[in-house]
């Protein structure tokens, strides 16, 4: 419990109506995308950067824990406030501050939500490209904290890739203001990219200054469906390596596929063994036509029984609602699921694959498997109820052999999601003790003190 | 001067011939690509990371300053050895290690000279897209300790945009592995981009794995002229509002032309304000063909006078012969030039031109302007001559003002040479105290005795 004081002081910072205490009040901010679940001890939201530095001051002297958190949407419970304290929602600070069409950039305080941003961005013909399957409620400064990808990062890179600037609080209430709308720079560290995907012990991020591109005029979208999970597979890379860099390479499994029709009923081929979505698009028309017919030859080429293209953009829509809705479809099936997100160099696709479905096998557990195979990120799914302990064990077991699989071919524990507090028993394996320890000594040199998010994404040290 | 048991423990690593301490030899690793000269005490040549490592072990125990350097073609003097001690350099690790043809990546050793990356990968249809002017002595290692540009790097990305990982040696000897082939990866920190373009003072690069992309097929190269600098700098950011993103977008004004004229006798057109050298590229003859169509269009638009298309590769050839020829050129005509470097948002180059002509006239200094304009990367290059005081003094006032207005612009210090030494003095005004001050905790983190590349990029703290 924090003292009166500090609740007093917090409220005389934010206002105190923007200062939560009661146990319904922080029942809401325990949990994440996760199963994990933690209460904090006072829920804190800021509405603006000079706010967040004086919250954060007072925290540092007082040696409280402070989580940020956007939309608590992760998917590795680094926003679950597991030491208590003080959370910190960035959610009032939701203003898109600037779109510059002439340099192509959007400054954004970090609460704003994705899929917003990107209809504002899309409205005058620009374009913020990573859709993670959260963008609908997700903030892009957890977005950011996250290194957020999505299905069309094959094509147009992860959220990283689009950070040209951040205003970050430090753990003791300093703000950093770094980046900046020249493309090219060299003078700074890459410090803007060092708190992407660092989850929040570094610092909390409040203002995103983002990368925009021209709107992509033209979108083509097929369909193929395969006999055997391994053609799919090789035809990800096969695609490539025919000079064609399509937006999404989407692939799903047999469970995947019988999972959504059972929940949807759209007639997807639940006989097949898997299905890619394949989307090209461009600022031409002709160009774009020409890449998803020679995607079409590619796919057929590879095996593929059945190759469709979408004719109308309700066609392409349905091929995207099934998609999109693998994560609801699968919440029907059992009790639990737990969605994994292993990374593999392209080429070690389709072994990762046979694996994944060989580990399911040997421990007795339905694991379904989809995702941004373009970029060789997979997201293998157990499903199983919680509630029975010994299933339990064989998922945690399944899960280690798995990332260990994912290591094991060069590739590593998570593509998107984060290490946050789940994966934590598995960072050295991925990364070796020295990164371990690299990664301890930054954290240490910018939170001394260790109140920002302690505990996540490189443990306690 | 080192110990003597130094020395010999130096030979006892790397081998007797591999350490040099003779004066001639050591004046050969006391300058780069600046005009800032200082000698170290030992110049060591290690053959392996392992070697790197024991260097680094007994150089830490010992408290002596070590100095990374390549090829020593730096342009920011953050190879050259003011605290002497000793020069490590990587040219003997110039090794290709493997051509992984199916993920398209390359792995490499840090002394590996970019040009000869770029035609083995280009002989098996692949590409490696940074092209800074020093490319055919520059290694890969500097590349990445500078996040070296080129012209090309307006459509594909600067070399930090091709790291996929690093082998870095710490200060203290151990040895860091970090990135992988996997492309999405959100385990770690982003360790290898804090490395990119950290000019040595964090870890010793030693290997480097690098992303590859599909050769570009085709490529089209137009030359367009005008009257005026302003029509020529508006031009740049109308062809990317027109949705073409050509390779390069180069600007020469008038002083680079007639130089480049006097000197090569190319057939330029010296009554011009200014020609901007446009290319385009891609996998597709007919989409290149309307890209330069469309930049011709829109040049003409803009007020170009002329616009040339190169109808043969001779042509085309011409037309880079030139633009390759500036540093050289310019070379011939003063003692010395400065070239400097900055960077601002696209909108604002227009303007950063017309300031630093207007710097120019105001210290009575010839500046010629030229550079990567499409990414806002522009090179003013001042003449004159050191032995003359007063005139360095002036040389000196009119740099501290272009980086006073490209910092005023929204831009930095350096779009790709880096700080150095040479741009310390300026680097609080560009950046701001707290981005300095997180920047040498990280240095303190990384290296607390302080050894490595001492005082380059953040000072002495």
């Amino acid at each position: 419990m924090l003292e009166k004081h500090v609740i007093k002081k917090l409220g005389s910072i934010v206002g105190r109506q923007h200062v939560l205490t009661s146990p319904e009040d922080l029942i809401c901010y325990s949990y994440d995308g996760t199963f994990a679940e933690s209460r904090p001890d006072v829920v804190v939201s800021p509405a603006t950067t000079e706010e967040v530095s004086r919250v954060m001051q007072m925290a540092y002297q007082e040696e409280i824990a402070v989580v940020p958190r956007g939309m608590g949407s992760g998917l590795a419970a680094a926003s679950v406030p597991f030491s208590g304290g003080i959370v910190l929602s960035l959610t009032r600070m939701n203003r898109i501050l600037e779109i510059d069409e002439e340099n192509m950039t959007a400054s954004i305080e970090a609460g704003v939500i994705t899929a917003y941003l990107q209809e504002v961005v899309e409205a005058k013909g620009l374009f913020y490209p990573p859709d993670p399957a959260s963008r609908r409620h997700s903030t892009l400064g957890g977005n950011v904290a996250c290194n957020a990808g999505g299905p069309r990062c094959l094509k147009y890179g992860v959220t990283g890739d689009y950070v040209l600037g951040l205003t970050v609080v430090l753990a003791d209430g300093r703000v950093l203001k770094t980046g900046g709308k020249a493309i090219k720079k060299v003078t700074s560290y890459s410090l803007p990219q060092l708190f992407v995907g660092s989850e929040g012990p570094l610092g909390v991020i409040t203002e995103v200054l983002l990368k925009l591109i021209p709107k992509p005029q033209y979108v083509r979208t097929a369909m193929a469906v395969y006999d055997d999970l391994d053609d799919a597979s090789r035809t990800v890379n096969a695609i490539l390596l025919a000079g064609v860099t399509p937006a999404s390479m989407e692939l799903m499994d047999d469970t995947t596929i019988n999972t959504i029709e059972e929940y949807l009923h759209l007639g997807l081929p639940t006989e097949a063994a898997a299905i890619l979505i394949i989307e090209a698009d461009g600022a031409d028309e002709q160009m774009v036509e020409r890449e998803i017919e020679t995607i079409a030859v590619v796919c057929q080429e590879e095996g593929a029984t059945q190759v469709r293209v979408a004719q109308t953009e309700a066609e392409r829509e349905d091929l995207w609602r099934g998609r999109r809705s693998v994560g609801p479809s699968l919440a029907q099936r059992r009790p639990n699921k737990l969605g994994e997100d292993i990374s593999v160099p392209r080429s070690r696709v389709p072994e990762a694959l046979r694996r994944i479905k060989a580990i399911g096998r040997k421990y007795n557990l339905p694991i379904v498997v989809f995702g941004h195979a373009g970029d060789g990120n997979l997201h293998p799914n157990i499903l199983f109820d919680k509630r029975d302990e010994e299933e339990w064990g064989r998922v945690e077991q399944a899960v280690g052999e798995i990332f260990a699989m994912a290591v094991e071919l060069g590739g590593t524990l998570s593509g998107e999601h984060g290490v946050g507090t789940l994966k934590l028993p598995y960072l050295e394996m991925a990364l070796g003790p020295v990164a371990v320890d690299v990664m301890r000594s930054i954290k240490q040199a910018f939170d001394p003190k260790g109140i920002l998010n302690p505990g996540k994404k490189v443990g306690s040290g």
